[in-house]
């Protein structure tokens, strides 16, 4: 930047070789004054960067554990290198068993499983059909084996990469496809110099197990990290913050002590927001969870799918949420008097209702799922918002002149309002084009002569 | 599904022990029927298989491209292998090429070359470190030596993992870490055994490279994808849904040949979804064309970012697009009288102005990033739009009694919209409660029995 800027300056400034000496004294001025700044900016940098390490630490702890478990696994499986004996049942295979540890090592014991589980059965059968592609090609002499194989490892390699495209096999199976072009492609190639194919196999996939089953003990039974449970508690927070938000709308906008001060900072109106960007975490966690066996609360085919389809309701409301809120900070900035004190007053109380009857719900439901207990029926807790709802739309639709105008006057907002993001958005690509450099189509020679006289 | 049935029915039913014979002879004949369609079924299954396969070949080809230029690395690197005087240099290393082929060629030309080069700098840096760890361990001993390397490995490894927790490291070198730790395990773990520490470090460097040189020019040179193209034909295709959606609005609610025709079916109305959901895309796109080289049209510091913006704004514009479509349903299901048909159709050519004029913009937009060619400025463009939006506030603000319940009117709509959905949302919970047993607080005995009697 510092650098730019100066380029810039010197273009524009015709003194700058004028007056050299000057500038030169102050050159070495500023740099030395730099160079002194240097241990204090560095200072600064650490010292920003522990504290945002400790943040991280601190916003869960769990992380702390699971690099130490990582560490914990990693020393256990060298073990099995540094100990004489062990090391000679599996001679250099031992280190497959530390590569498998790093690679399936994950934060969740579901995490952890699906990998370890796709590494385990992919190099299983991709051993086998690689010892019987070797078979094949071993009957082709010595100058057709090579060949041979190398049409075998282009054949399988392209089917195997394609049925990643297939979004069934990327979701649960993609690791294990990656495992099985590599184990394919290892055994087979290596068949062509390795005279004891079997048995070199056969140690991989007994290291791999023995790095598998080392992942899962540390994962299971040190301070295990179930995505499952991260899930359910997903699910709950999601329902409290819904709550939270109408649990604002009804003190501040629609209440009794409802203020007219500026809303806009107020924190219930951000709360939705972490809704709406909850979908890549969820659908993680609940495909972790499904490889995962039974544990505390959760049964081993616990419904997860349930908690994506609740999920993408949140999502809805937080996006229905969205709107509101947008339009109550609009309405908020224009004070009108007040017209109709009547009509208005009986929406506010029913609008404050519908919203301190819902947030009761969403909180409801938040507990039943945090206990596990059945939820209360939503017929009860919902119907008096229901009603309220309708009994509103009934009288609103009592003064139909009015309820005409509503609806196209609402549509109407909601169209202006897509105006002003379209605005925003044709600035954004302005933004790209000058940093793009795109072409000007227009400024021919003629342009630039009006421009300049304009 | 049929057992699960099959059960339930025997359960339920009390002749089935009594009619035994019957019920066997049933079971035989099913079982043979069931036999005798495996082969249909079979048949069936492989033929739908097969269409899906060539219906995700068929809508982008650039797939099956992918596939066999993987088969083709693959058959290249172990060329390596099967040459004789190739594999004499690099001994079983070879296999190190192979092995990073499989993990490191990627869909696109940056995707390849951000995980290529995290690999190759990531097993550098991590072969020094651990060269010189051995160097340390070696001073103490034999019977310290692998104590102090655990130590190293346990330290490290964890230091590593807890890294990938920073957002700024897990967003582009977390693929890097990985191997960090990889490496500096394998090579700190066999220093104990192998003699030639430095000749097997260089040698699974130098096959590394070659298996990454491998990768990048199969990506680069054969059929590119560019992660950068990607993300800016999206960019284009994202702002002609958007535009589509506003022309529809245009042509079937506002225009002169409006029908009152369901349309809750009509394509334009679900155009937008897709731009909802392009997030996942567009990030993990932008991320990988940062690594891309300049190509075609784009220069090497093509600013990316800029489209993650643009992005951002366009799914905010589907967000009320989505808005306004479930209002223009809603509404266009209550048909009401013309109570105020001279506001009405005043509002309703404000509204077909301000879709039409938006849809031009952004068609405009489009256009000038297809093209890579300045827009012409918004203000000309917008302003119409702009000003109708200001013309039609400012003409319902004369109406004062009608704004001001307009405007508790919409909040009343928005949020009994919410209490719609919150009511799913119940249902949802309720489906969970069912589908994972949870218990119920409220049945004691008594409640069971009241139950019953009522």
């Amino acid at each position: 930047m510092e650098v730019d800027h100066q380029i810039r300056v010197s273009d524009g400034n015709g003194e700058t070789t004028a007056g050299h000496g000057a500038v030169g004294g102050s050159i070495f001025a500023r740099c030395w004054q730099r160079l002194r700044s240097v241990p204090v900016e560095l200072w600064c940098r650490v010292a920003g960067f522990a504290r945002k390490v400790g943040r991280i630490a601190r916003e869960d702890p769990r992380r702390v554990a699971h690099s130490l478990k990582v560490g914990l696994a990693l020393t256990l499986v060298s073990v099995l290198y540094y100990v004489t004996p062990l090391f000679k049942g599996f001679g250099v295979s031992t280190l497959w068993a530390v590569l498998t540890v790093v690679v399936v090592m994950e934060y969740t014991v579901g995490g952890t499983l699906s990998k370890g589980l796709n590494r385990a059965f992919a190099t299983l059968v991709a051993g086998f059909i690689a010892v019987g592609a070797h078979q094949i090609a071993n009957r082709c002499g010595a100058q057709g084996e090579p060949i041979l194989l190398g049409i075998f490892v282009f054949l399988l390699a392209s089917a195997a990469t394609f049925s990643r495209f297939i979004p069934e096999i990327k979701a649960k199976y993609d690791y294990g496809v990656t495992i099985f072009i590599l184990t394919f492609s290892l055994v087979a190639v290596s068949s062509y110099r390795v005279e004891e194919l079997i048995q070199l196999a056969h140690q991989r996939f007994s290291t791999i197990v023995i790095g598998v089953l080392t992942c899962l003990c540390t994962t299971i039974f040190v301070f295990p990290v179930w995505a499952g449970e991260d899930l359910h508690k997903l699910a709950t927070a999601n329902l409290d913050k819904l709550a939270q938000f109408l649990e604002g709308m009804e003190s501040e906008c629609f209440g009794e002590k409802a203020t007219s001060e500026n809303l806009e900072g107020k924190p219930f109106l951000q709360v939705y927001k972490s809704v709406l960007n909850s979908k890549a975490t969820e659908d993680s966690l609940s495909n972790f969870a499904k490889w995962e066996p039974g544990h505390g609360k959760f049964g081993f085919r616990h419904p997860w799918s349930q908690y994506q389809k609740l999920g993408a309701l949140c999502r809805q409301c937080a996006n229905s949420m969205e709107a509101l809120a947008s339009y109550v900070i609009t309405l908020q900035k224009s004070q009108y008097p007040e017209a109709n004190p009547e009509l208005t007053l009986k929406i506010r109380t029913a609008c404050g209702e519908m919203s301190s009857h819902s947030a009761k719900a969403l909180r409801e439901l938040s507990t039943a799922i945090q206990t596990m207990t059945v939820p209360p029926p939503a017929s009860i807790t919902m119907s008096a918002a229901i009603k309220v709802a309708k009994g509103l739309r009934n009288e609103l639709s009592e003064d139909e002149a009015l309820l005409q105008a509503m609806h196209v006057a609402v549509t109407a907002t909601l169209l202006s309002d897509l105006v002003t993001i379209i605005v925003k958005i044709a600035e954004t690509v302005d933004n790209l084009a000058w940093h793009a450099h795109f072409k000007n189509p227009e400024k021919t020679q003629k342009d630039i002569v009006i421009d300049i006289q304009s």
